[in-house]
This record gives C-alpha cells, structure tokens and sequence, in this order.
C-alpha cells in the first residue's frame, strides 16, 4: 500500500491511498466555508454514567455550493474546490470539517454537570472516486485496500496519546440520515473506550479469563456447529446472522482467528476478509434488487495496553425487517434497551442464503 | 376512579377506567383475527449480556378489516368488533394482541445459546374514544386519570410473581414507526429490570448512599438554580431539558418530591405532574403548528422489592432535531453508545419557553 500525507489550506490532513505509486505534485484542496471554528464539547450524564457530546456548529454551514455539487467529489472547478484533488489515487481520508470530536477545542463551558472539550479525531474515508457505486461493488482488491487503510488509520490514530479507541463505520442510505450518496465511510477517534465496545470488550475478557479460547471464536464455533445462520465464508472470515441478533438482517462478519485489530491480520486474512464482506454486501443489494442500507461498525481492540481476549468484528445493521417496512426502534428498544426483533434470524439467514451472487466476483 | 375488569371473547383482560361510576352491562369485544397462538421467545446476547426478545407471529397478522377500520375504535359494527366495546367509560386498558412477552407461553427453541419464553406482560392503554386528539389535547383531569390507570396497572401488574419490571411509554408519530393514529401509549411489564433502568437505578442507589438527598433532587435543584433550560413547573412537578441532553428537544417531567412509583404520589402531587405534562405537551405542538412526535418512557422504581433512591420521571425524546430535520441514529450513537447533540439544551428550551399556550388549559 501506498500512501501520502497531505494538509490542506485549511490545516486539515488529507491522506491519499493506492496500490501503486502515488505521483507528486497532488495538491489538497478544502471546499471554502466561512463557517466558524468547531468547538464541540461533552457533558457528563450522571443516570446514564457516559459522556454526551455537543456539536452545535454543525447547524452553522455557510457554505453554498452548485446544485449537484459533492465535496467527495474530485475537484475540478477552482471556484468550487471539493475535499478531493485531482490525481491518480485510489483511497482518501481526510479530517472532518464539522467535527463531533477534535483536538485543538481547550475550553468547555462551566455547568453544573461535568463538562470538558470533546477530544478525539473525526475523519472521513472516501472509498473511491465513482460517485455512483457502493463498498460491496468494488473488486476484491479495492476492499483489501480500504480495510488496509483502516487498519493504517487505526494504527496512526492509535499514537495520539488522547485516543484510546479506534471506530470505523460506515452509514449507508438516506434511511440512515446520510446526506452524501458517494461511497464513503467515517472514523471516530475518541479519548475513551466507547460504552458499546466496553461491554464487548468485558464480556470477550471474562470470557477467556474462565476458558482457553475466546467468547468469538465459542461463538464462531456454535454457528458453524449449527450451520443455519452462515451466509458465506472461506478458510479466513465468515459471515452470519448471530443467534441472537437484535435487528432481522442484523449480519456479522469476523475473521476466523482471534485477532484484535485489523492491523494484525495476514494479508491473505485481510484480503479473505475482505471477500466475505464483498459477497455480503452484494447479496444485501441482490435481496430485493435495490441499494440496501445499513449502519457497519469495526469492533476493535482499545489502541492502548494490551487486549488478548479482543476478537474484531464488522457488525451490519440494516434498518429494514422486510421489503417495505423499516424496523423502528421505539419503546422497548429506546426506553428500555431491550430489543424485539419481529423475525427469527434462522428466517432471515435463509433468504441471503438463498441469494446467488454472479460468479465473476 | 373507578374501574371495571372484563375478559375479551379470546381470554385477554379488559380495563375500563373512568372518573364516575362505570355502568352495568359492558359486553368485552375483540377483533376477528385468525392468526397462531403468540409464543415470544428471548435469546442471550452473550456480548452486550441481555435478553434480545423474539416474537416472529407479529408478522402473521391475518385480520383483514375494513378500510378505516381503527382496533382502537369504539364497537360499532358488529361483524368488526374493535378492541373498545361501547359503553360509558374514559379510558381503556387490554392485554397486547400481538405481544412480545405474555405468561402463558412455557417453550423456547434450545439453540447453542441460552434462551427462555418471553415472560412478562404486554398491554395497549387507550387516552380517549377520540381517534382525532392527542394526549397533550386532554383535559388536565383526564391526564391526571390516565396517570392514575398507569399507577393501577402497575401495582396490579406488581403483583405478578413473574414482573419486575412496568414500563409505560407512549410512542407518537409515524416518525416514531406508529400505525395507529388513535391517542394511545403501551405497558411493557418485564421479568427483569431492563438495562436502561438498571443503569439509572444504580446511579440514584449510589448517589444516594453517599449523600442526604437523591440524584434527581440534586439534578432539579441544579435546573432550578440554572433555570435556562426549564420549560413549565408548578408547586410539585418541573418539566425541563436536562444539561445533558442525548436529543435536541429531550425533556424530563418529575415530581419535585422523591417518589420512586406514581402510586405513591398524593393525588395533588399526581394532579400537579399531569398540568406540567400538559402544558409541556401543548408547547410541543405548538411550536410548529403541527404535532410533535416523541417517545415518552415512565421510568419508575421496580415493583418488586424497596427502593428508596428511586425518583420517578418521564423522558420524552422527540425524533427531530428542527422544524424539518430528523435527528438520525447512527454510527456514533447505534454504533458505540455515544450521543451527539447538534443544538445546545440552553438554546432548545429557549424555544419551548417562547412558545404561548392558551390561557383557558
């Protein structure tokens, strides 16, 4: 993998990706706004014991640009430049300009709650430069390349001594609040181990603190013991609808060895990976001839200290129980944290299952 | 308020409530409906360590009425009985005909995780025979009844050996996923305390243990002498968007005393929360000219067991973020636990404060 660091005009880093040599004499650009400096801040929430993070400049975008423009696309028009340059590149990530999460806010305002600055990093990971496709109709390779560059980004986030936690998603689809269509996902860099992956991670730690093998890989075992719920996998990853999940397409894909961060992967089991990930994500689009959204999160290790019982996963949360009806989440789920899921997840492994996917993948 | 218990033609309990005398005769009705015996299951979620509720016969829905045909009607077409007989009374109460827990199911499928039925309760409470209202619409009197029926049922519902745990919550608005227009909210009775209540619970137990007041008595002291973020109050009750907001327009109604169950209320302090409610209620809608959905959840101290430290209060979590924006749930929040807050609490609740409600409610 090749890679170049870049910043723009306005300070903020650009990293360029490519299989191949990247040329010189790229030049970052930033779209222009007059928008005011970001200064998110959190504020502790004493019942629910977590962090709340307040970002309201982000209602403040003053930027107006032409019908039709897209800041993930290449620049092209100098009166209009976007967050891209111009040149042969394959991958780019770039620091969010609306940040939820930054590391130069010093100042938080006093309440009578807990309050300080919203340390961290936001950034932006534009998957590739056609506007019109999605992660899972890129080749193989393209994918390998990516979850590359997120093991990088992991890794080089990971030596901010402020951040201890490392988490790639992408939301895909306007029934996930995305406003931007071009294929593109997100990392949040934060200064604490997140309430979601530090239940995971205790579990996955208690787990092998009592057993010679992990809580992932019992799990792993159980569905490939069990066979139903398998969607697809090779000798290094698969892909499955848990026993248990929470949402009916709820999928998750893990590698097949214990492995905590992506950065520790084979580059046969990073490209394996990634080819379980492409089938899924094609058979999702193929179910119902349609672009299927979702909300995908890489569950890692902390990128702090040492993390044996941490075993990755991508979790892919699609908003949909059936063709035309969307899964809300309401009382029980919001309210009380518990969720009900209107399908068994047998049922819904079977109908990807029954998915044929185009052999040239 | 007096009250009267039917049993429904298929075997499920009937509610009725009303302020004066509920007369002789009332004859229970239920919907012609062909559909299997519900039998929920629960499945362990070994990494998040929660139940995950199953309930795959919501889907099997064979009743097919009329066009405009409302379950929550009152009976008036013999060949389409409703969920609602005719009859003198105000409010209603029924057990969930398509419900995510009951207590007559004893079989769960044996996978390679654990799993048990889906024990508990689930009921549907009607506010008004009037399909075109709203909650915050009622008369401050009617709303003082219907918080007197969610006090009843859970005390009655406490009584179940197998309930731990009463839940009521309205969910409002198609933005909130709701089909049935007709003013009504939902009773969710566990056989555990569901983790989001856990976790508030175990906030107010250690608050309290190291202090003379409770957590949420610290928290209305704080809003009161703030004062910023308080939308309406009254001599014993204070409706206010915390500090700590997770949504935009969050708003919390409690008791200005520590009252961990609404039976526990006097009938002043009961009748003082339901006019802060209100008043709440109608600056939402009035605020757009147009009705505002939202969650609200009742969260209480469980029924089982004694709970000093428990205050009472209602979270209301309205969807949008402005007058046309939806605040999505996605990668950061879904994903990792954490919220962000594009809008500052100060600045929201300044809205509501603006907001002029009619001198007559």
């Amino acid at each position: 993998m090749h890679k170049k660091t870049l910043m723009k005009p306005d300070g903020r880093f650009l990293h360029l990706f490519s299989r191949i040599q990247i040329p010189e004499g790229i030049v970052a650009t930033a779209p222009r706004n007059a928008g005011p400096v970001p200064k998110p801040h959190q504020r502790w929430h004493p019942l629910r014991r977590e962090w709340v993070i307040y970002a309201p400049h982000r209602q403040d975008r003053t930027f107006l640009p032409p019908k039709n423009y897209s800041p993930l696309a290449e620049s092209k028009d100098p009166d209009f430049p976007t967050e891209l340059p111009a040149g042969d590149y394959e991958v780019a990530v770039f620091e969010n300009l609306f940040p939820s999460l930054n590391l130069t806010t010093r100042e938080a305002p006093t309440l009578r709650v807990p309050t300080r600055p919203s340390s961290g990093v936001c950034e932006v990971v534009v998957f590739t430069k056609d506007p019109e496709t999605a992660l899972g109709n890129l080749p193989p390779e393209r994918i390998d390349l990516i979850l590359q560059v997120l093991a990088d980004r992991t890794t080089e986030l990971g030596k901010v001594p402020e951040i201890q936690y490392v988490l790639p998603f992408e939301n895909r689809g306007v029934e996930m609040g995305v406003t931007l269509s071009h294929p593109h996902g997100q990392i949040y860099a934060y200064s604490f181990v997140p309430p979601v992956q530090k239940r995971f991670l205790r579990s996955m730690r208690d787990y092998l603190s009592e057993h010679s093998h992990g809580l992932m890989e019992a799990i792993i075992f159980d569905e490939m013991e069990d066979g139903r719920r398998i969607i697809v996998q090779n000798e290094f990853a698969l892909a499955f609808i848990p026993a248990f999940a929470r949402y009916p397409y709820e999928t998750w894909v893990v590698p097949k060895k214990r492995r905590g961060l992506l950065s520790t992967l084979s580059s046969e089991e990073l490209l394996g990976l990634a080819q379980v990930l492409k089938v899924l994500l094609q058979k999702f689009d193929l179910l119902w001839a349609k672009p299927f959204p979702y909300l995908m999160t890489l569950n890692q290790a902390p990128v702090k200290g040492e993390h044996p019982y941490a075993h990755l996963f991508f979790q892919i949360t699609p908003p949909y129980r059936s063709r035309d009806r969307l899964k809300y989440l309401a009382g029980t789920e919001l309210g009380a944290g518990i969720f009900v899921n209107d399908s068994l997840p047998e049922e819904k492994a079977r109908e990807l299952q029954d998915v044929e996917v185009p052999r040239e993948s």
